[in-house]
């Protein structure tokens, strides 16, 4: 097994690791950060949609990751370090031991995602979404259900970010992903290729149980305080879920989940 | 609006609030710290099944709260601190400058929450729960489906930790709760009640989509790593939600979504 040893955390070869906390606020110019051992082996199966660049290992946890090692040792350098100095590169105490720097995917366009598209085809759309948490819940339940892609617009935060890939349980680096234009435009789009787009909003009076799909489906959510914008509402298919006395609204991780299951499991209408 | 005025940080009368962070993870003796507007709304509104026993207010957000201060000022202390007093007291910026002190409320015997059970009801049962955000989004989900109590195994963490509450949005403190012996003790109470146990398995070969409650349901979830343990899902109806390719669970608390979404939304058995 072919690794390099690494002793000073200021050596130049693993500068991509260093002030991981700092350069999650300032972004790394098209790489992120994986950590924990499901998410790198996500990063470094035949699933995944990205490059790795790098492996960093703490000394003890190089046994464990043995087969990951030995698959991409070939291709990608694997740095292995002391817990303590491993610490000093990070910033912070390292306890999983675990990290990759990987080369996020040149995204598809939409037209690209949308070349072709089948009867039972469910696409997830988020606008607004700006807590990491439920980017990656997003993302977890999109690829748990099997959706095609997960589109976001513009005013969404970055699915790359260490802490949605963690939360996503990898899915991020999975899942066909795009960024695009407007909630609005991203409707449109979808809707010119047949697709029914469900805005899952607390205002519907179509419940989400009743809802039958006829075709591909996107399943849409929007952010938590202030939800999708009235306009984009009423161009879609408004659903629901009807809530006890008292609360207002799901968590939107939660509602796409719903959402999901719904369409994938209830039979098509007739 | 009779508020009192704090000034010093080491003023006895708020030494409730002291050392937030320490304090969580030594636990408070029968009390919790509620945080945020939207939490401190729940403790204080006639759902809450705590009562609060004080309040500590940044001065800028006093209007914010000005009719929860309205109605609870008789009855109890309101405190009120400029910002960097706040934060010493609190041990870090807190920036959301809402706090109350609570009461847990004495939980409700298990023979005492299965006194009368309807047809209609149900029930979620967590096992080995140790995610305090998870708690807090089974309490949330189990809130917004209106399940009837939620009972907790002797495994799980506690659901009054400051960020379960604050996960749950304020259900941990109005959600009937009661923390009993084992799962299998728990399992066998229900059933003797005519309560019908679904596990909740990815081991399962009946899918949540096909399953039909008969009368009251009890919802088991078990901790993402190891799950329910088997000796459980033995005694119980075991159900699942299948996966798309290469996914092997979801998240707890979304899991317990999709079990109550359909349980409650999906019609009875004939």
């Amino acid at each position: 097994m072919r690794t390099i040893s690494i002793t000073d955390p200021d050596d130049p070869q693993i500068a991509g690791f260093r002030d991981i906390r700092e350069r999650d606020l300032t972004g790394r110019e098209g790489l992120f950060i994986a950590e924990g051992e499901v998410v790198v082996r996500v990063l470094a199966s035949a699933a995944s949609l990205c490059r790795p660049r790098a492996l960093l290992l703490a000394e003890k946890r190089v046994e464990a990751l043995g087969d990951v090692v030995e698959a991409l040792a070939n291709e990608t350098p694997v740095y292995v370090a002391g817990q303590a100095v491993l610490d000093r590169i990070a910033g912070f105490p390292l306890h999983r031991g675990i990290l990759a720097l990987g080369e996020k995917p040149v995204a598809p366009s939409l037209s690209k995602v949308l070349e072709t598209v089948a009867d039972d085809d469910v696409f997830v759309i988020a606008s607004g979404i700006g807590n990491h948490d439920n980017m990656g819940g997003l993302f977890r339940n999109a690829a748990a259900f099997g959706a095609r892609a997960v589109l976001l617009d513009q005013s969404c935060c970055d699915p790359f970010y260490r802490k949605s890939i963690r939360v996503s349980v990898g899915a991020v680096l999975r899942t066909p992903s795009s960024v695009e234009m407007s909630a609005e435009a991203l409707v449109a789009a979808m809707q010119a290729r047949g697709v029914e787009v469900v805005a899952l909003t607390p205002s519907a009076t179509e419940r989400l149980a009743d809802y039958r799909r006829q075709g591909p489906v996107a399943l849409m959510v929007g952010s938590e305080g202030p939800g999708l914008p009235r306009a984009v509402i009423e161009r879609c298919r408004a659903v629901g879920v009807p809530m006890a006395g008292g609360f207002d609204s799901l968590n939107v991780a939660v509602a796409s989940a719903l959402a999901l299951h719904h369409v994938t499991n209830a039979t098509l209408a007739p």
